[in-house]
Order: structure tokens, then sequence, then C-alpha cells
């Protein structure tokens, strides 16, 4: 989907040819544009067509690639903490981390930190408090948002992940929970960490009276 | 339903009159009988047609009444500890406590301590420690059975409770974060209070080598 | 529930003296207590236990009631917008608007700009636009949080309510479309105006670099 | 399932060897015979088989072919407007289109509407408002038909696309959000560009006053 | 919501008093203001306070209400046919009825011809044949709008109806049946009278070329 | 499942070795046994361990395989009618007629009778209405077994199939729409087309009066 | 709903005096017709206008009534056994009945047999056995129409019943069961009463050939 | 996620060196460690990294691996049973069993008992009744746990399985059904064999008191 930010293509579900069209033709419209989902396929079209002077960046863990011709993102304004329950939810923090580090934020994670026990996350929680903005991810159960929301001041968006099999498997439990919290949470869509990342980054950039 | 343990008599949905009915041909035959679930109207109707050599306790909290012909309960064999989370979820305790304790358990219980920071949750989990079983009740989230089964050794049980108004309310939500928990936890169905209290009670009574 | 941040009290569902007692131990406790959802009974109660010491304040649009012990809520910080599609969304709206204003935020609304074409939003926007983070209330389709969020750059809350009828009535069209919205949107639960307003709250207070 | 209007055939689900000879009946018995949801093995075998009088043109983009034994479809009779809000919603439009064409209707379309900007999508009607009908076609959170229908006098058909993943995903939110809708729209099934094409088709004819 | 046409009032789940209010103004702004899902308390809220130059309409079976300063609609443009399964749907047909015939067009009805065989059937759409556009309303299983589909060449509304009980009750199975049916048919949500009436309304105007 | 019927194996699920192994320990056992749902794979490891005394009959259609010792089923006793709707519809019912007739009964079939117009219904009826009982088979809308119920007086036991995408696809609306069923209707599972030959087969049976 | 049958007319959702001249006009039509789901309300609206030739049942536990010009119903023919798990099934099973016997077959019950043991059910099914056809209502889980079906070899027909609270209560679970079950079952919707006894009947006259 | 008791890691959805990985450092983290749903990929890689000091253990019905640094698990302490309706169920006994095994109980089964008639139940349970507790598994409708329930003391731990197709198919009819059971029941997620096992050697162990 290109759309809600209109450099950002989500390349899942498009055919590979077509997908290098749309991104080549944003990043001369725009001179910066990322996609998202991107698979080896998408990757090959987009090689194969790319021209001398657009600068093409893979990030994998993200499954993002980033087309430029030349500058920088914008300097780093604010702070997105990212956290994870377990490792299965790392895809969708890199998604979430790649949006907000182009929107200009600075990023801190701390991934599988659900497990442990709770001293393993109160320490993680100590590296990233001065946050401007806590973005969560979990699958199966999805309780670690509601129990970050709990600890800190600063808003927490909780992200559900497709883990978790049987009853309301793939996602459904997690979002359901963090829908039904006692802490003050706001929720996106299950694996939806692009609109998490940007979300964040538009709360870590900070308001008018700034 | 009079069913699962013969001598215990669901209320809700029967007529007064065939309510008392029922119970008291149960208590002649057993000596013993609980009904679970009691309105004002089967009270009533059990109080018109009790007679002289049948005790009547009515035990408020739990919505419960037992019958009998004279002798106590069992002596007490096996500890059940009774969690809930929040005030709403104390009927659903108490339905659990009044079957324990009729199956001869001494019942220890914690009532809304899923808020109150989790220092309060540890001291009260200090009292109930040599329980045999925790029955865990909490609605919306219901993420306390599971935040318990990580900090104890013995068996929980959750039970999820029918509030929480929105999307998978109703005690769907708690339902589906237990049945996904990543702690080890079994679950009863929504509101079950009784079977909770049953189970427990089973698991608290020992085994064969006992 | 009193849960997420202990000064709230959620009276439906709640005994109108057991709601009275809450409510007048935490007033005691921390100088200042809100209530939402609060019913006429839950008012009686409250008054007629009420000491002469306590100051108490009802809000009826929000279905509010704010006992205190005398010291104003903190100095205005930070601007939250909100907006309704319809008038059947304003208790939300106003339950929003309470919390909000009980955190020290500065608060302003624009009811009803669903429909009456687009200019009317357009305008509406133009007033609202030095706000921090807008707050969108919408039943049925639940379009109009992602027509804001594409058109101004700060985060937008969106919150469902429990309108409309027949496939999907009753506020989960509202849930689905706004979790699929193209849009950058986060989201709470159908209704739950309390939440989106201590969030917006939170993301209007600004971050730790300020 | 050879239903609806008899001479249209779908492909999916049915063996290529089977396909083929009820294509081949039907234009051998009505002149004319279309199919839906044609894969290359339908393809081949229709090929293999196709008698020297019978033509047989493919739609590719439509996923559609057609066969027939010389005369030209119906006159042009009324005018179809499509419009789809993403590229990936092309297919399901182009299936729209072929059947109304088939259906003697003159179409004029839109495609990818839905995003780059409302202007956009105002001089896209400019262009298509002489027309009797509207076919708008969207998945994820499935606005576009409504906004549509707001601009519009004549009659809008709203088309759900099982684009969107997470909750509701697969055009579910699509589905419920235009039957929510304020605006006055009729809806098809989730991808069915066959019903949207013809029941367009069948308004465009004009009513038995003209 | 005031919404779809802006000159439609939906009366359930307005205070009386509101809704009067609304009416009136819409009155003195347009002319003319049609209300659906009218109560008692509604039409006594609006007769309390309905000035001299405004003429009240009260259509019972439709439990609507039409406020006008004395111009007649429309004259009458096309032709409505609208048929019932059962004397149950006759409400849902009331109400497309009161605005199709508030948008100018004739309206011909044959309710309760969904049982009494076939045959009824037939001879009922010999009298309404000549109609520009059916809306056929049905519950429980919600056959009959495919029936007709797949006997006249005009377009065919389906309107599922709340009866029925058990498994997908209260309109569920129909709307189902009705957007899997085999013929050509568009629907729109459960109960939906006016959305039926005014979209029907729109396909009799004609289009364009008239 | 080896289930109900002891003598009827479902092969799907099964490991071919474990599945060649339980039929032949039936054949052995009980002289005769059938196996539904079977895959080439099954079918060779079947083969590849046929005992020379062991009868083995592949019905294609049906997916089935008969294992015997020598002796024919019993003598036809009662006939089932079994019509389709499409000719996807095709395989439960083979599914169904096999075991009808395994069961001693003689069964009439016309299958793909659900569209070519209602009197293409009629005379295939008139050919079958000796039945005893009819299985009538139907995917998307499901609507036929509802007509033919209307039609004949003999039972009737309608069989969703998993035709037909979107909204309640896979049969759900089927299903549906045949609970909801105004006529007088039994159902059973999706796909079931082995329980609904088997209970078609006793009702053909006759009672105990016979 | 009249429908199916023709004679019987669905009281609940009619309005009193919609309802008794429905059932006045087609006592005089038919010489007999049943009502079902009858309250107080219609009672007395048909009492209020019953003239002196047509003759008046009120058949309390199955909340039916049936009026008669005089003609008794057909002698018996075929029997139907009419089981239920529990006490809160009898209504929908003398529903059941009333149809069962009107439609001139011989009725036997056995009530509650789900609970007190196997044995209880065995004694019961002894008594029962030469029926034709079982009927066999269940509530919560459902499972008793299985367990009859392995025990008898006549057709069993299972009903839901909409007991039970929590996940899939309301009869959800009884019917998910029974489509699932391992035995020969045909299942009708929950608390569909009246099409189980009319299809029994149907069952219950034995086929062509007798 | 290693969630729950830390030294058991869920291969599936692991990367095979990510897996490897995380096994390797937790058995030189605490000498032993168990792996639930490994593929042939992560038994290769496991393999291609051990170390000699580390055994491995492939129990191959169970989909499990066991690595260890020498020691056994502790001495046997407690009995568990665990039955299966169906030799598809086996698959989630045998992880039942790996894990009870693996926290020192006795482990006794029955496989494959709901169908040979109730005797063959009868006979097993008569085998494991010295059992301090039971785990029934079952797909389908689910109904053994129930049945076994109502003929121990002891507790039963339903465990519903991913088998059934068609309405409520893939194991959630049989989650329903347990958790409606009339029975004294706890479940556990749908082919949740590790939490089921491990809940059951909790109870096993026996309480404080012991
Ligand atoms: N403005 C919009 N409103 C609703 N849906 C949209 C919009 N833009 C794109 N979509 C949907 O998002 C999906 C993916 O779009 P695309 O990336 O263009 O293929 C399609 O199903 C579109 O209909
Ligand atoms: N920490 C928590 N986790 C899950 N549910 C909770 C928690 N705290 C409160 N609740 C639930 O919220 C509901 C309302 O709580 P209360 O206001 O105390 O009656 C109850 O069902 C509680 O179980
Ligand atoms: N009596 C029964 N009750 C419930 N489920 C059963 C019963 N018998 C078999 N099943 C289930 O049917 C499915 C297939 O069984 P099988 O064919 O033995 O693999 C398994 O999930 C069994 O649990
Ligand atoms: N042939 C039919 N097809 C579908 N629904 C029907 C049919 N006949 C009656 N109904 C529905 O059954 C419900 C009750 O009908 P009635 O008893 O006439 O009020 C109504 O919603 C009807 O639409
Ligand atoms: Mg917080
Ligand atoms: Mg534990
Ligand atoms: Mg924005
Ligand atoms: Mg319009
Ligand atoms: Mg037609
Ligand atoms: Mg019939
Ligand atoms: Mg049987
Ligand atoms: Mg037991």
């Amino acid at each position: 989907v290109r759309c809600g930010m209109p450099e950002v293509v989500l390349a899942e579900g498009k055919e590979p040819e077509a997908f290098a069209g749309i991104m080549l033709a944003q990043v001369k419209a725009a001179g910066r544009c990322i996609a998202t989902r991107v698979s080896p396929e998408h990757l090959d079209a987009l090689r194969a067509r790319l021209p001398p002077d657009v600068r093409m960046e893979h990030r994998e863990a993200a499954r993002g690639v980033i087309l430029s011709t030349g500058d920088e993102p914008a300097p780093r304004r604010g702070t997105v903490a990212i956290l994870t329950a377990g490792t299965s939810d790392v895809p969708v923090a890199e998604e979430a981390r790649l949006i907000a580090e182009e929107m200009g934020c600075e990023v801190r994670t701390a991934y599988d930190v659900g497990v442990a026990g709770i001293h393993r996350l109160f320490s993680a929680l100590k590296d990233l408090i001065p946050a401007d903005v806590f973005v969560v991810i979990a699958g199966r159960e999805g309780t670690l948002p509601a129990i970050v929301a709990g600890l800190v001041d600063r808003p927490v968006i909780g992200v559900p992940v497709s883990t978790g099999y049987g009853y309301m498997g793939g996602g459904e439990a997690a979002l359901a929970s963090m829908l039904q919290a006692c802490s003050v949470l706001a929720v996106v869509n299950i694996d939806a960490g692009f609109t998490a990342g940007a979300f964040a980054a538009q709360v870590a950039h900070g308001g008018s009276r700034k």
C-alpha cells in the first residue's frame, strides 16, 4: 500500500516488475523511498532496473529496502524505544525501527525481554526509560505491553504478533488482551510494525509547543 | 443441570418450585446438597417447603445455599488458594470457595490483588504459598493467572470472568489470553467458579500414593 | 476498574455502596479521585456519605464525577484535540475530555463533524491544528479517524463507538476499519473514552527532551 | 457453478477437461460464452479442443476468456464507471469490466485513485460523472465506495477486496465498513467482480420506461 | 447519525428533545425532512414543539415521520417494486417505501409472498414486472431475493431482516446467503430499509442518457 | 475416524502405512471394510500389502475403496435419492452414495440440477420421487435442500459443501441457510457425505413396524 | 413463520392481533391449525376472537395451541422417541412432541436421562427402542445425541438447546459437537423443536415401499 | 518462545540455526534442555553443532528432542495417565508424555480408546486408575474427557486436538464442548500437549502436605 505516508510501499502482494516500477517512480519524484515486506524476487527486480544515481540499502532483518538519490534522512529528533517479548517478534520490531529511523528518530531496542524473569525487563527498561514513547511487541497472550504501560509514564503502543496456535492464535488473543488491558495502551493491527513505528515517530517528534 | 457432582444443583434457569423439589429430594437421598446461582425467589421457594429436620445455610457472597440433615462435611484435606484480580471477580471466587470447602478443603483467599502493584501480589502469595493448588480469577485481559503461574510451583487454574466491554468483552479476551499463555496453566469456562473449585479440590485431595 | 491510573474508578458494574466506599478511601489516600460511567444510584450513594471536607463535582455529559480535598489539578500542559463524527459519540468524547483535563491538558473539541460535508471538517481542523495530538471518535463504519490522520502531522488515536446495527454493528466494523486503515493510526477499545483521553494526555505532556 | 447468467462459467475449482467441455457445449448452444478466474491449465485445455469455427479471446488482466461463433456483443447501452482504491484491486475491476462490456455497456475506469490525495479522486470523478452507475472497489478498510457515494447522485456498488492482513483482513473489514456506511451504497461479496459488473450493467441498461 | 442524505434523521438512539431540535432545524433549512425508527416518545417531543407552519405526517407502518413547510415531493419518476418473504419483514419494507416515495418514485408492493407456493410469487411478479428495480426483503435463510433475481431482468437489491433464532439468527444467515447467491444480486445491511429504498430510487431515476 | 459405523475408515490425515494396517485388520475381522477420502498414496500402500484372498474395489469419484473377503453387501433395502446443485458437489454426493449402497440401499442420483431452471429440477424430482429419503447437496448459498423439502413429503437431509469464496465461504453460508430454513430439513456437517449417506440409509431401511 | 408446513404458525414476534387473524384464517381454510411459542398475550387475543365452531386446545408445556373445527388428527402412524439430557430441555421436547403427534405419530418420551448415570439411559432406551426414529435434545456440550446414536440402529436427530453460559454458550457448543460427532447423526437449528418433530414424523411415516 | 518452564524450547517457527544456538546455550547453563515440535531441519542443525559432551535423544513420536550433559531426570514422583480418543491424537499425547516424564513422573498410556465401545474404555481405565491425574486427548466433538471425568475421582485435564473439518473443525468444537462440559474438567489450548503434560506433572508431584 502506498498510503498514509506516500513514500512507503508494501511489497507483499505486488508483482516484482510492477513493484520495481512503482519504487523507481517514487524515488525519482521524492528523492527517497522505502519498501517493507520485500521478498528476494522483489529485490532482484529492483536491482535489475536500478539506475546508477539511485542508492539502494537492504535491511534484511526488517525485510525492508530504502532507495535514495543521495541525501540523508533528517537529523535525529526524539527517541523511540522498541521492546519484544520473544525472538519471533523481531521482524515486526525491525520493520518499526526502519520507519522510525527514516522519520528521523533515535531508536533503542530490547528484544526477547518477555520471559527471562521480570528483573530482565526491569533492567531493560532502565536503559530505555529516557525514551519519548515505547513500542511493545508481543504474540500469544500479548501481555507485555500492558505490563510496560504499568511501569512507565510515556505512551505505550502495543503491537500484537501473529504467533500462537489453537484458539485465537495468529495474534488474535494478543490483540484482544491489549484492547481489554487495564493499563493505558493504544494498539495497532496484528503484525503492523510499519504503523507502530510511524505512529511512535509522530509522538517522538513532539507537539507544536516545542 | 444437575451434573458433574450429583449433589450440586445449578439454580439459574430453574423454576423456583421445581428447584425446591429437586433440592429436597436430593438432601433426603444424600443427607447433604448444595445449590449455586440462587436467586431470592429460589430461596423463598426453598424456605416455604423446608421440613424441620433439614438445615439450610445461605452463603450470600457465593449466591449459594447448602441443605443438610445434620452431619458436617468431611474433615479438611488439602489447601486451596483463591485469588482475584479485581473486586468484580469476587462472586465467582466465592462460588469456587463454597464447593472446595464442601469437598473438605481448607481455603485461603486474596481478593483484588491485580492492581495495587506487584508487591501487593507478592505479599499475598507469601501468605498463600503452602497451598496445594491455586485458583486465579480475572476478567478483562485476564493476565493474573499467567503471572501467578510464573511465580509458584503448584498447579494454577485460570478462571476468566465476564467483565470488560467492547471487543472480546464479557470474558472472551480473558479466556483467550489464558489459553494462549506461555506459563503452565489450565482453564475452565467463563465464570465457572463451581468447576474451578471442584477441580482444585480434586487436586488438593492428593493422589493415590498418599 | 481501579487500574492503569490508580485514582480512576469504573463505576459501572459496582454496587453503589461498595463504589462509594472505594471512592472515599481513594480520595482520602490521594487527595483527588475520578469515577467514570456513574449512574444516578452511584451519585446518591456518594452524596449520602460525602464528608464535609471532600468536594464533589459531577460532569454529566461525561457520566463522570470528581472528588477532591481541595487542590486544583496540575496547570495545563499540552493540548488535546477531540473530534466526533456524530452526536451519539459525544458521551465517549466527554469521558476522554474529563481525563485529559484532569491530567493537566488543555482540550479543544469539534463534535459532529463527520457529515455536514468535508469543508466543515476542514474548518474544524483549522481551529484545532495547533494541538499536540488528536482523539477522533466514530461509530458505524468508523472512517473519520483515518481521514483526519491523512490531513494532520500529529498522532491520531481512533476510538470506535458502539453504534450501528446489523452486521458488525455495535462498533465492530469501526474497530476493524480503524485497524485496517492505510493512514497511520493507533486504536483503543470500543467506547474506551478513558483510555483514549489518558493516552492522548501522555502524548501531549511531551517526552523527556523537553 | 454455472449460475446467475447461464453463459458465464466460473473456471476456478473445475478440472480443465471438464471446464473445456462445458464451455464448448455452451458456445455451441448460445453462440457466445464467457469464463472467469481462468488458469493457464484451463486455457490449455480449451485451446487443445477448440473447433475452427469458434473464436477465443483471452482477457489476461480479467483472468477471463470469451468464446464466440462470430457475432459481436450487443451495441453499447448505458455507461458503467469502475474505480479502484489501489493497484491490487485491478483484477477484480477487470473482471467487472469484462462482464459489463459483454452485457453491452460502455465502461470507463479510474484505477488507484484512493491514495494520491482527494484532488486525484475529484478529477477522476469529473471524467466519469456522466456514467449511469459506479462500481467502486477497495480492500483493507474499504472506505472509497462510501466517499464516492457522498459525491455522486447515481447508484454506487461497493466491492470489498481480499487484501489486508491481521484482524478482519482478507476483505472482511472492507465488507463490514461498506455495510455500515452512512452513505447510500449497495454491496456484493468479497472479490465478486462478476456480480458487481453484471448488476451495474442491469442498472445501466435503464428501466422499462425508456 | 444524520448521514447519507442530509434530510433523513435516524431517531433511534437520540434523546427525544435533541431529536426534535435537529428535525426542526432541518425542516427550516430544507423545507422538508424525514425521520425513521421513530418511537412514541420521539413523536411526542416533536408534536410539543411543532410550529404552526410545519406540517407533520406520521407513517406508522414505516415507523417514520415527515415534516414539511408546504411543498410536495417531486413528481413520480421511476417505479420501485418492494417484496417481502414474510409478514415480519413489513416494517423494513415500509421504511424502504417511505424513502423511495419521498425521492419521487412510484412504489408497488407485494408482501408475504415467500411461502404460499411459487405460483403466488409468480402472479405477484406479473403485477410488478414493469418496475425499474426490485427491493426483496427476507429474514431467516433469506433466499427470496436470489429467486426473484433469477426471474427478472432488472436489478434486484436484497435486504436481510433480523428474524431467525439460533445459529446465525438475527439476519446473519440471510446476509450470508444473499452475498453467496449464484444470482446477480446486490445487498445492504441487515434491516437497512432506508438504504435499500434510497438506492432503489437512484436506480429508478434512470441515468444520464435519459 | 473409525467411529459410528466400525467398518468405515477416514483415510485423510492417516499415514499410508498405518492406514493399510488398520484396513487389513478390519477386513480380516469383519469380512468387509470401506475407506473414504483415500489418496493415491493410501491406495499404493494398500495394494502393496493386499493378501490374495482380499478383494479391493476402488471407487474413484467417491474417493473411496472397499475391501472384502468375498460376500456381497446385503440385498437392496430402501431407496435413497441424491441430488446436487452443481458439479463441484459431486465428490460429496459420490461419498454418500458409496455408503448408502454398502448399507444395502438402492441409490438414484440427479446431479447439477440447481441451475438450469426450476423445470430441470421438477423433471429430476419426478424420476426420483418414489425414493424413501432425499440427500440434497449444495454449496455457496445452499438453498436447494430447502426448495426440495418444499416439494416432497419424504425426509430431506441437507449437506453443505465447502464451495464459495468471500464472506462465509467454504460452506458456512450454506450451513447457516440450511439451519435457518423455513422448510423441514435436517443437516449434517460441511462436506459430510459419509454421515449423510449413512443417515439416509438408516431412514430408508424403514422402522420396526415393517 | 408460516412456512414448511402451511398449517403451523410461529407466534413469537407477531403482534397478538395479527397472530389471531392469521390463525383464524388458517383454521377456516384448513380445518386445523397449530401455533408454537405462544405467549399469554397471544392466547388472550385468540380467545377474544374465537368463533363458537372452532375448538382451541392449549398445550402449556409445549407453549403451543391447536385450533380445529372438529376432526381428529390422522390415526397414529409410526413411533417417535424423544429424549432430553436435562430438565431445561423439556419445552423444546414438548414442541417436538406436539408436532409429531399432530402429524399422526405415537410419541414416547424419556426426559432428564443425561446425568443420573449411563444405566438410567440404558433402561430408558430399552423402553423406547421399538421406535422408528429418535429425537435427542441436549444443551451445554450436547453429547447425548451422539451417545444414543452409538447405541441404536434407527436414525437419530440431534437438537441443540440454548443453555450453557460462557464460551460458545447458548447452544453453540452443542451444535458444534453434534455436527462434529463421530456417530451418524443429523442436526437441526438450536431450539428447533418444531423442525425436529416434523422431520422425525416424516421418517416415522415410512417410505413409499410400505 | 522459551516460556513457562525455561528449559523447554518450542522449535516450530524458529530458524534451525537460531534454534540450535538457543538449545546449546540452555543445555550448557542448565545441564538439560528439551525441545518440542522439532522438524528434521531443526535436528540437522542441532546435530551439526553438537559438542561431544552433550547427549542428544530424539523422541520421534513426540516430535521432541532432549539434550543433556549427563545426569538423569529426577526419580519418578507421581503417576500421570494419558488417554486418546483416536490415533490422530497420539502425537499430542506423546508430547505430553515427554514433558511429564522429564518432570519425573511415571506415565501410563491408553491410546485410541474413544471408539471400540465403552467396555474398551472401562478396561483401559481399570489399568490406569491408580494414577494421580488424567490427561485425556480428543479431537472432533471432543467428548472423551468429560466421559472419563464422570468415571474417575482424580483431576482430568482435557486437551482438544485440531482434527475435524467443516463447522468448528480444527479442534474448536472439541474446545467448546470441553469448556461447556457438565463434568468437572480443566482444559488447555488446542494441541497443547506440552502444557497438559507439565500441568499434570505439577498435580502428580503432590502438594506441600506430603
Ligand atoms: N484510500 C484507500 N482507502 C481504502 N483502501 C485503500 C486505499 N488505498 C489503498 N487501499 C487498499 O489497499 C490495498 C492495497 O493497495 P495497493 O498497494 O495499491 O495494491 C487495496 O486493496 C486497496 O483497495
Ligand atoms: N491486573 C489485572 N489483570 C487482569 N484483569 C484485571 C486486573 N486488574 C483488574 N482486572 C479485572 O478488571 C475487572 C474489573 O475489576 P474491579 O474494578 O476491581 O471490579 C475484573 O474482572 C478484574 O479481574
Ligand atoms: N469417541 C470419540 N469422542 C471424541 N472424539 C473422538 C472419538 N473417537 C475419535 N475421536 C476423534 O476423532 C479424530 C480422528 O480419530 P482417528 O481416526 O482415530 O485418528 C481424533 O481427533 C479423535 O480424538
Ligand atoms: N421463502 C422464504 N425464504 C426466506 N425467508 C422466508 C421465507 N418465508 C418466510 N421467510 C422469513 O421468515 C421470517 C418470518 O416470516 P413471517 O412468519 O411471515 O413473519 C421473515 O423474516 C421472512 O422473511
Ligand atoms: Mg503507563
Ligand atoms: Mg508455575
Ligand atoms: Mg497523519
Ligand atoms: Mg450518492
Ligand atoms: Mg435477474
Ligand atoms: Mg417437505
Ligand atoms: Mg446408530
Ligand atoms: Mg470425576
